[in-house]
């Protein structure tokens, strides 16, 4: 899994600060998750394959997690896209996109899909053989989920010295590593674990942002791999947090030591701070493992 | 007059190259013409007074020339606006944008007040003491209106000299300006001429895109200053004119060179060109004073 930040700064665009959205590789999606103001022009500058992009996950439609959408869709179609965009996101998004594509008379000669979500309790919305996703309900001024991405184990890897052991036809290899046991010509079974190893671990992603601290999120996200947490605020400033359903660092990774989370990545920083040093001290009082997100870094798990 | 080119080519953003914005600065205005995406990052990384805004033009409702103005609205929001902002565009702009205010919840705490344009015939949409803005229909794939920027004539100046001579009181001196004459003690009249000077030459601004060549508009811009008139192509990329409603370097210059303006800015370069001189070698033929609009770039007039 590769995890691309194209923007983790809040509120509104500036010259060296992009808004939310990142770009995650895993297993044979890229997906796109929020597209602030200036996206497309993100995924340019850092040479991402943003034609392989299918699936698009808007967090809330506040501007500066979804108003690079518009224009990424219209790039798209200008590319001579032909394969199908699924868009993942709030009630009205589906409306928002077809009237902005209704006055420009600019109708994507590819299928646009929505999903229009409204549920306040988590719910899966996309799933195939790779990976599943599902939402995290967040507690935002306006209805907003997180993202929770869970990759599906691989079919188990042959044992090439066990099958050549017990000289087992190749026919049988697909059965085998599908977890099969083999029955040998005088009925004797050998057991799978004899013939395959485990597949790698599979990985998670949880993408929670924008939202107040939330406890709620705590059983859905326990254990897995990476978060990425928004820390709008330092707590010096934790008296905002209430009034704009924003977190401090120190919170955010208050939800990851008792998610016992893997990795906490920070983001979403006010453009109010010099400094993004303080974020990382203040939330490693409460979590160690915590990293930084910025403009441009790739995590890589 | 002072025109800063924030943006100037065709189509989707790129890493080098912004779709189309232009900061004019005409007597104490600052009026934004178009607002492409990114058009905010470009007037910050360009350090242009942005908050000085009122008034801002759109042409036309492609992604490429208005995807930018939800954000910048937004922003006029977050850092505390309370001047009116004024926005000239077709039918459905409103519609557009308080949509997208809606969907996020993030109703501007300042007046935001739009006049729709509707109309293919030429009509006066701003007027004050110091401007006039017209609109210039253009033939472009959906409906699109150029602005055409005159200054009015300034009172005349003060001449102290010619004041002096005839012991004229201070009190005369703002209808001097005015343009009254002056009647002394025995009757004698002093005209005008001999207490002013002429204000300095008034200047005017048209712009001119997106439209297909469009000798209809050459009356309205007859003898203003400066022309922006789009030139998506070249000559050998012509044929492409009729079905996309854009028009060749060479198209813009005949305009330029029917209308007798006085210098030919060319712009909205399709991003299949490696280089913009031949843009201004194929206007030459046609018409001398022709000047390459790029990003960043700025004219005095």
């Amino acid at each position: 899994m590769k995890l691309t930040i194209l923007g983790c700064y809040s509120a509104t665009p500036r010259t060296l600060t992009h808004p939310t959205a990142q770009l995650l590789q895993i297993k044979k999606h890229f997906v796109l998750i929020d597209c602030g103001e200036g996206t497309q022009i993100q995924l340019r500058k850092h040479k991402l394959k943003f034609s392989r992009i299918n699936h698009i996950f808007i967090s809330h439609l506040h501007g500066d997690h979804f108003f690079g959408l518009p224009g990424l869709i219209s790039t798209f179609r200008l590319l001579g896209r032909e394969a199908p965009l699924h868009i993942y996101g709030p009630k009205g998004i589906k409306e928002a996109i077809t009237l902005l594509l209704k006055l420009g008379d600019s109708w994507t000669n590819y299928p646009l899909i929505f999903r229009e979500l409204e549920s306040k309790k988590a719910e899966s919305i996309f799933e195939d053989e790779a990976i599943s996703v599902t939402t995290i309900p967040l507690d935002h001024r306006v209805y907003a989920n997180g993202f929770l991405f869970r990759e599906k184990p691989a079919p188990r890897t042959l044992n090439v010295n066990g099958v050549a052991k017990y000289d087992i036809d190749k026919s049988q290899f697909n059965n085998i590593k599908n977890g099969k046991d083999v029955v040998l010509e005088h009925g004797i079974i050998i057991q799978n674990e004899e013939l395959t190893f485990d597949p790698p671990p599979t990985k998670s992603y949880a993408f929670c942002s924008d939202t107040a601290y939330n406890e709620n999120m705590i059983v859905q996200i326990s254990d897995v791999d990476v978060l990425y947490h928004e820390s709008t605020f330092l707590e010096s400033e934790a008296h905002l947090c209430k009034k704009t359903k924003h977190s401090t660092a120190k919170q955010a990774a208050d939800i990851a030591r008792q998610a016992k989370v893997g990795t906490l990545i920070l983001g979403h920083y006010s453009t109010r701070y010099k400094s993004l040093l303080p974020f990382q001290e203040e939330a490693k009082q409460v979590f160690a493992n915590v990293e930084l997100a910025d403009d441009g870094k790739y995590f890589e798990f």
